[in-house]
This record gives C-alpha cells, structure tokens and sequence, in this order.
C-alpha cells in the first residue's frame, strides 16, 4: 500500500500555511520537559481542519463547484464545513439523527447543507448525494490528503523543538497519528512517536498486535469519556501505524479526568476529553517514554460545558 | 519625559525571543475581521512574563547576585518568580497578608522568597529589601523595561496582520498599552491603538481627559470583577498613553462577563476578567471603531475557577 510520504506532508504545509493557526508550543507549567500542542486553537476546536483544508484546497477545479460531502458530525464534520465555506466550495454534512441539536447548528452556522438520517444510512447517503451531485467525498481520515494535512502538526513540532525525544498523539481513526509520524519520523528518526489510546478503547493497540484490523463493538469504545477516540483505524491508517509509530500507550478514564484538569486549571486551555489523552500519557505512562523533552498534541477542546464545570468543581 | 522608543521594544524582543511564548492570532470564531492574541498561554499566564524577562535580562552582572524584588501579590509577581528562576537570579515578592493563600503558594512554587506583611507596608518593606540586599526593585508597570517588554506584542500583532485596523488593549497600570502602543504606532500609525477599561475603574480615562493622574479610590476601584485593572496609571505610563493612544473605551460588567462567556465556550480559552475586557470593547463598542482587521489581546487567564464555572453555567 502507498504511504503518505514527508513530500506529501510538506506539500500541505504550504497548502494550508495562512488558513489555519500556526499553534506555538506552550511549555508545560507542571512538567519541566513537556510541551503543549494546543490545536483546541483551530477556529473549529480541533487539528481536523488542517486535513479538510488540505483535501478541499486539492479539489481538481472542475470538482469544486460540485462541492464536498461528509457523515461526520463531529469534529471533522465541522473542520470540513469551516474549510469549504473559506474556499467557496459547497459542502453537504450527513448527520444521525439522534445527534445534539447543538452540533448540527454548529455545522450549520458553519454555512454547510445539514441532512439529518437514521444513524445506520449514513455512510450510503453520504455516498448517494456525492454520486447525484458528483460531489467529493471527504472522510474524516482514511484518505492520504487528510493524512498529509494533519502531518503539518509534526512537521512545526520539530521545527519549534528540533531536540524533540518524544512525540504523544491520540489515536481514533489513525489519521492524526499516521500524518503526524509519517512527518517527525523522516525528519528525525530517532524521535518516539507514541499513540495513545483510552483503555476502554484500546482497538488500535489490538490492531497494531494482531497485524490486522481489530474492531470493538460500539458497547465497548462507547464506555470511554473520550467520544473522538471511539473510531476504528482503517487498512490505510494500520499501514502508516505499524510502518512508523513506536507504539501505543493506553490510559484510563480517571488518568483522562486528571489531565483535563490540569490543562484547564494549569494550562489555561478548554479541552475535550479526546484531546487530553496525550497529556494523560506524558503524566502518568512517563515510565514507558524515552525521557528528554516531550510535546502531547491536544488535539481539540469541543467540550460540553457541563463536561467542563465538572473539572473545575 | 523620555519616553519608550521602538528601538527599546525591538531590543525587548531579541532580549525575550526563546523564552516567552511567540503567542499567535486566532481568528475569532463569531466574528471574520477580529483576532485574538492570547497572552493568557504564556507559562505564568499573563503578558506580565514578557516585561519581567526584559527587566530580568537586562540587569548589570553584579546586581544578578543580589536579586530582584517587588510587591506585587498578582501577575507580574508571578511572571517576576517565574523570569528570575529562568534567568537564575534570586526574587523575593512582598506580599500584603490577605491574600489568598493560593497566589502565595503559586510565587513559593515558582522559586521566589515570599514575605508577608501589611498590605500598607508592601512599598516600603520592598525598598527596605531593595536597600538591605541591593536587590533591583522591578515594579509592575511603571519601568521602561517593563513597557518595551509589553511593547513586543504589538510587534507580534503588526508581523502577523500588517493591514491592522485598531489594537485594543486593557488599561490597569499601563504598562501593556504603553508599549503596546509604542511598538504600533512607529511601525504603523495609521492603525488605531485603543486601551480598553471597566467603567467601574475608568481612572485612565479620566486621567487621560484631565491631563493628569486622575487617582479613583479602591472603595471605587474595587468594584470591577477586572482585578487587574483596578491600579492607577503612573507618571511614565499616562505620558505614553498620552501621546499614543488613540482613545479609552469602557466596557461594563455585564459586557466583561459575556466577552469571557465567548471567549471560554467559543474561543477555547481560559481567562480571567481583567483578560477580557479588549475583546468585550470588540463585541459591544463596534461603533466608536474604524472597522476593519482588528485585534483584542486577551491580557491573562488567572481566573478563580469558581469565576470560571459561572461562565459556563
């Protein structure tokens, strides 16, 4: 299978340089040799608009007016939305219905066509209104341009940091992972980079053991806090995963709630539990990491609000 | 009076790059020509790290030994500790009894002598330090070091978005909208620099209407939910203010409250009142600006988590 390579990554780069934020590394308050990636900074709350500007920006001109389709509706969903509506190309968002009414208005302030379905139609709807309208599906990882486009995360890591020993990633459906060390292990091969994975939703790290694709049912991933990690990886995200990363690191429900904490209190960030799963690793796995200077990707901060007055309580 | 030039602030920034946060705009997700610089992710959170490094950097060599002190209880206490700890210079922080214990543990945490004394003898008993030990004293604003480390940001804001309409900045002491203006209007004076003040503690814009240091007691003061804004201007930061600013608007509490409201559940950020006020100007004082590219600097995020979990309520 063809890999995204670090030319993929740096093409992107340029692509998506001046259309999302530039996120600094903040060097940790608590931890002497942490830093930050605060991608919760995006204008969407999440590093998922690095991908879908990327993938919207390399739409064949004759695809563009025919616009962009998704069921995501979470955070892709709405990366996708921001991304197309800065571009002017259409976009349309598959949502189950069941949904928050919140996250559907979210995608709809967003200026992007919300079409609301039965949770299991989603995928063939999605794929029915791109075949109609002769739109361009966008998924929200497996695809090598979403992939090169979060990799622009690892690529500003080791340039801000260029004696980085460890790199902490979360890990859902793999894309983040995936572009991420496809970008800090050409540049550095000898930095770690690290997936990290709620306990309660550990199928990357059974995938990665087995050599194949492990799915977890729903009544399994859906026991973790972390709602953006529950996803599956794909054959394109196993590919990049056990070609690059160095593992995967799993922490527990307690050690996400800790982590949450403190990026609020201490880190001056609103996170989501999804995003605070790196941090978690980088507390509380610091035996299972190379030592030396460190960065965790906090990858979003779309948190319910009730979510997040529980952390300061 | 010998004013702050630019000169000064490009010498801050050689003198502070590497070891403050490089803080980026964000672009503000409920407004498309607003940009947020969040000096609430510096590591003490507040813009206060970038005054105290300058002044901290700039000491002769043989008064390193003997240390800095202030009497700051609040953010450039904090950001003071924190600066002479990087630099490896002893600091000691008069602190008037009172004050939560929780701001006393967070100076010892970050290296500093703390001593504790009666809020009316805090001046004094830090000269007294100063003159026993031959410490520097580093007060919180009123110190040109401190302005052209402040000034930095406005370099930041005019690199980052050259077409800049109108700054606005909060006024406590005046430290920040010295320099801020400073560095703004030498690169571009076309662009609008604003200080930004609760009407409870509106004691700049007075002194700016009388000509002089117009003091407001703290039973007045005291009555802002902005903390940090409740000082009065000094002689060095009313003439900057004097001859750089273009203007002081006032913003309510209701207003401050639904800027942070925004500025948590919207922008992702933690902040503290007095952090909020430039973006409440930006949200309720559209009319009395140019119009066009404009920037809030979100001054800091040391905020009462009890302040915060209203916010979200």
């Amino acid at each position: 299978m063809d890999l995204v390579t670090i030319a993929d990554v740096r093409d992107a780069a340029e692509t998506v340089a001046g259309r999302v934020v530039r996120t600094p590394l903040l060097p940790c308050p608590w931890h002497d040799r942490l830093w930050i990636k605060p991608e919760s900074l995006q204008p969407v709350g999440s590093f998922k608009l690095r991908g879908a500007t990327n993938a919207v920006a390399r739409l064949a001109p004759a695809d563009r007016s025919r616009g962009v389709v998704t069921h995501s509706s979470g955070n892709h969903g709405q990366a996708l939305a921001f991304a197309a509506a800065a571009a002017d190309v259409p976009c349309t968002v598959v949502i189950p219905d069941g949904a928050p009414e919140v996250k559907i208005e979210a995608v709809r302030r967003l200026g992007a066509e919300v079409l609301v379905v039965p949770p299991a139609r989603r995928l063939a709807e999605a794929e029915r209104i791109a075949a109609r309208t002769g739109g361009t599906l966008v998924p929200p990882f497996d695809d090598r341009r979403i992939i090169a486009g979060q990799g622009t995360i690892g690529l500003e890591i080791v340039a801000d940091l260029p004696e980085v020993a460890a790199v902490l990633v979360p890990v859902g459906g793999g894309g983040l992972a995936s572009g991420v060390a496809t970008a800090v292990k050409a540049i550095r091969p000898q930095t770690a980079v690290f997936g990290v994975e709620p306990e309660l939703a550990a199928d990357a790290r059974a995938s990665l053991a087995a050599g194949e694709l492990v799915r977890w049912e729903p009544e399994l991933t859906y026991r973790t806090s972390a709602d953006g990690l529950r996803t599956t990886l794909s054959e394109l995200t196993l590919a990049h995963l056990r070609a690059r990363l160095d593992g995967i690191l799993t922490v527990t429900e307690e050690e996400i709630a800790a982590a949450l904490r403190r990026l609020v209190r201490q880190g001056r960030l609103v996170v989501e539990p999804s995003g605070a799963v790196a941090t978690a690793a980088a507390l509380f796995r610091s035996a299972d990491l190379p030592g030396g200077p460190t960065v965790a990707v906090v990858s979003g901060g779309n948190v319910d609000p009730a979510v997040l007055g529980r952390a300061l309580g």
